[in-house]
């Protein structure tokens, strides 16, 4: 914990008093030094990237003190460019943008930030506490939404969606999916009894044990998938969701793996892809729009979920504690204040 | 050549007299039997799946005597399904069509053959010459759409495409996207003079000899590519098309590759689809739909292009030299008869 000086909002920006910021796996690469890196000329980067707080000093951006807002995370690295230009910053290369907390910007765990307007979504004041969840639920809303487009040429009516990894992006990507599918499967590698596991049953979804059932023959021990929605990081699992989908299907690609060789049988992978229709669609970050739909999304979460999702929201006192990563813990956030 | 009767047309269907019929790469993989089988109970199978033809009997169907028409290949194997009915054969899994000429079903090397009418694409009497060429144009249209679709999402301007693959159906797709892409390349691996190579040159695209520069290494040689069309069937191409393409941009699989291992960076490939939102789409057949905007293709293409792309047109005595397959051969044709 460092004291630095409270942010002076320039032209176009606003000054929010920050509420919450979840803490994920993006986190703890950076902590790690294995992704990211400082702001240019600093020695250290303020982490933090699912931010809600509340706007103390519109600065004449047309905000409202009061308003809760949630924070996006690129920004132009200086200047413009034309992906934030229209609205896609998403969509930048990568020398095209600074993420805050994560590269080249600081983030949003400290009592005050500032933004933008632009840059930041406004929230219902009822969803305030749980408005740390929107960043992540917007990575899913963009990932979704370019599976969902690589289907739109023809009639797509998936039925069975497949999600690898029962971390908290793949529990709240379950939970956003069970309006638009029949069926839900999530894979894990872990024993009952599990809180992740529970959550699972509660949502109707079915766990699948990789241990068990290795991605490519869920189609054998299921059913082949419509949609496949990768987070692991895991890089085979890219290779094997090409076989855990139903012919049409697509696997909509997340996860941030390092450099890994392996062989695959690539004449029978690229065989399934043509003769089936089958697409995979690589997804990072998320723009202004992904963001407002995760909003929507977050607020229509059952309670018992989001209770059972968050095991942890703790004070700048013990903030420790919300980076611990063990099996009890799910989903984590510092808290900077209320409303 | 055998004789058969001339078939008599069912109820919607109509009797067409052929013209002309397309040879390409899945004549000569039915014809050394490593794809596609003969219809059920039978000894042999009646090639060709790219015909030109002229109604000769409309039998109520309300197409008209003197209509030129080109045949789909899909047909229903028995009775209809979701996907014929919603004219979306083409997206139907491997039990759940035949394709004339190729699997399960006679094809249109015959003097007369018949198809219900809702699988015949009208044609201008101008085209008829050239009518055999719309099957493999609807190839690229589908697949082009697909592989646009993928990308509408956000806003994509893509300027470059490469084509791998310098056969008939490369350098029609060449041809196909030189109004919508400002730089075309195309994969090869002949020496000049090559009759391919001067076409390349003809349409202002740039010819790729990939004994110098493998698919991976053209970003650093060439440029990035916001869109690469893979027709080899070349398993390495398909992965290889992954480190070819720009951020953003889409790889659309088509060949059809054998089972064949080998070793990928698989990290590697999976993190550049992820952070650079590239997309893989696979695409197989085609629909009516795709037919119709084929037909305009055609018909769009330069007289200079079909001359110098079409190398041969045979009648029935000397058949056996449209299936030639040499240096100086591109794309041929068998004639039945003309309008």
């Amino acid at each position: 914990m460092v004291e630095k000086p409270r942010p002076d909002p320039g032209e176009g920006e606003a000054l929010v008093r920050t509420l919450r910021v979840g803490v994920d796996g993006t986190d703890h690469e950076v902590i790690a030094g294995s992704h990211g890196g400082y702001p240019k000329g600093e020695d250290h980067i303020v982490l933090g990237h699912e931010a809600v707080g509340v706007v103390v000093e519109p600065n004449g951006t047309g905000l409202s003190e009061g308003d809760v807002v949630v924070p996006t995370v690129r920004r132009r690295p200086n200047g413009s460019n034309d992906y934030f230009a229209r609205g896609e910053p998403d969509m930048a290369p990568a020398d095209q943008y600074h993420e805050r907390g994560i590269d080249g910007a600081h983030g949003f765990m400290s009592e005050y930030f500032v933004s933008p307007a632009e840059h930041l979504v406004h929230c219902p004041p009822e969803l305030a506490d749980l408005g740390f969840l929107v960043e992540p639920a917007s990575i899913t809303e963009k990932a979704i939404e370019h599976a969902r487009a690589s289907r739109s040429a023809f009639e797509w009516s998936p039925e069975s969606a497949f999600v690898l990894g029962n971390g908290s992006l793949g529990l709240l990507t379950v939970a956003m999916l069970r309006e638009s599918f029949d069926r839900l499967y999530c894979l894990g590698r872990r024993d009952r009894p599990d809180p992740t596991i529970d959550i699972l049953d509660e949502l109707g979804a079915t766990y699948v044990d990789s241990r068990e059932t290795p991605v490519d023959e869920v189609p054998a021990t299921y059913e082949p998938m419509d949609l496949v929605y990768e987070a692991t990081g895991y890089a085979k699992h890219a290779f094997e969701t090409v076989e855990a989908l139903a012919p049409n299907g697509v696997g909509a690609l997340l996860g941030v793996p390092s450099d890994w060789a392996f062989e695959v049988d690539g004449g029978a992978l690229h065989r399934e892809l043509v003769l089936h229709n089958k697409a995979l669609v690589g997804s990072v970050n998320s723009n202004v729009r992904h963001f407002g739909r995760a909003v929507e999304s977050v607020a229509a979460l059952p309670d018992w979920f989001t209770d059972d999702l968050v095991t942890g929201v703790y004070g700048l006192d013990e903030f420790e504690r919300a980076f611990d990563d063990d099996d009890t813990t799910i989903k984590t956030a510092v808290e900077f204040g209320s409303r």
